[in-house]
């Protein structure tokens, strides 16, 4: 279709992308998984970029970490038409702030989103969240977003909410 | 949620919701299977309100088929955020246009969506339909939409792309 | 491991290969997905000769097709461990009785088995059956069986249950 | 079924049976989803009679644990058709080599299994390694064994074979 849009898809790890090593019995960030998901779903909207650049847990995540994953999505933010960062959960709200400290309001929609449950679990959030940051960064005005959990909630002002395991918007500005 | 969005859930029969009976092997409308789905899904930004309206093949639609789902479907924009209407979609854009020519641009957003592979098969799409739906009528201005595939195309103008098994806008009105 | 088992797998079609066309809502013998189900499998037990003999629903084997299977597993027996059938169950105790018939007592154990739902199905038997008929082929004396739905059935005296959707034994010789 | 077999089916833990906590990310053995693998299983051949004995990840598990094991199954195997365990792979062998002791050969089949990937995985062998475990306790003759991944393997003499991931035979009594 001539009239796919054309987004970049930034992946930096966490959750979402998470493996099981049997022998070990843990999960580890091990393989890129969005690939597989990417290929269950039908994407008639979007033509995508595969931008890999980091495979960590966000916990892990240095304060550099944040700053080049912001620095990379106001990059392609000029040369696509809208950016998806799939991140870990606990750090999320920490780079989607730095974006918008740093953006403003960026040229184009900048999405992130993540998961709570790996795909390779049975019961992932894995899909879902992927489908709705995927939609959500072709109908959403510019602006930095988290899209999960049949949600779309704007920077600032979002955090994680770790008792019930999702994000939701605070009165004040989000931590 | 105090802010969540009352949404109705118009369902009508098709695909999406086609069982398998073992003893016939054939794929019939026999119950609904849109609970499981939703039961799988994480739905923090909407609360569903069920419409069990029809259970049917949408090829099998009559005309005053189509004319009671685009009622029901005017009538509950009047109170309530947002509708979705899962349709088979031979007939989905038949009953997109009703609504279009009845409604104009209504109160609130009127999404439709369906699915091209049932929920029992492996490589359903009706998860990642009724994800977008379930989103889409969240963040659109009102209006008509179909929801599916990644995409949201407004009515008027959609007809389904038998040969690619999806939907697509027209420079003409929609048949 | 040097002391795998050395099995014949003989495919002829029947429910568990069975896929979805979306264009048309129906099932049909398109493609053997029986090679998808065995990369689910770990099988450490026996070493797999894959011979596709052919692809028909049952129901619509010729008394030459039945044939053609039994010599073809007659055959088979004299340069293997053991065989496994995959069958379709309507007409799956015909060949089983030409089998037996012309056979008496194999050489090796030869074991058939088919499915009640296809692959493609979210709640299909075909992962359950065929690792039951690929453990029997190990474990029972040489005869003639059907393994599927936590049963091992000798022919001859086994018929389709229609109305329970399985296999079971009668006093006399099976239909 | 008159003739179905009536099999004891203890539960000790293990991977089989773990879940996922989302918010703390490990795996754990909170609840048994042994009755879930069950219900996706069609079993005509043998009536279960659930035996929750203990519920520990086997490398946690003190000599007392191993004997509690064989001597319930010692128990049960007087007044039931077969026994099967459901048992860690850590130290699988160990509680085999225990019943194997106290017992010789018992009254009847005492097959034990186990998962290397629990049921909540995508990829998990649960599915495959309890069918076999319930066709193997109806056909094999009195025997403590383990049946997994495609194998029914005899106590004594079986040991885990931790690079590969499964049990397996080896020269001398199992360790």
């Amino acid at each position: 279709m001539t009239d796919k849009k054309r987004i970049a898809l930034i992946s930096t790890g966490g959750t979402i992308e998470k493996t099981y090593d049997e022998l070990q019995g843990v999960l580890d960030n091990h393989a890129s998984v969005l690939d597989v998901v990417l290929a269950t779903l039908q994407l008639h909207g979007v033509e995508i970029v595969r931008v890999p650049l980091m495979n960590k847990d966000s916990l892990l995540m240095s304060s550099q970490d944040h700053e080049l994953i912001a620095r990379t999505a106001g990059m392609m933010a000029e040369a696509h038409d809208g950016i998806v960062i799939v991140h870990g959960t606990d750090r999320l709200a920490v780079t989607g702030d730095r974006i918008h400290a740093q953006l403003g309001t960026p040229r184009v929609p900048i999405v992130l989103t993540g998961a709570m449950r790996p795909y390779v679990m049975r019961n992932t959030d894995a899909s879902q969240n992927l489908t709705e940051a995927l939609l959500a960064v072709q109908v959403m005005p510019p602006g930095v977003y988290v899209a999960m959990h049949n949600q779309v909630l704007q920077f600032p002002g979002v955090v994680k909410d770790k008792d019930r395991g999702t994000f939701c918007k605070t009165g004040g500005p989000s931590r």
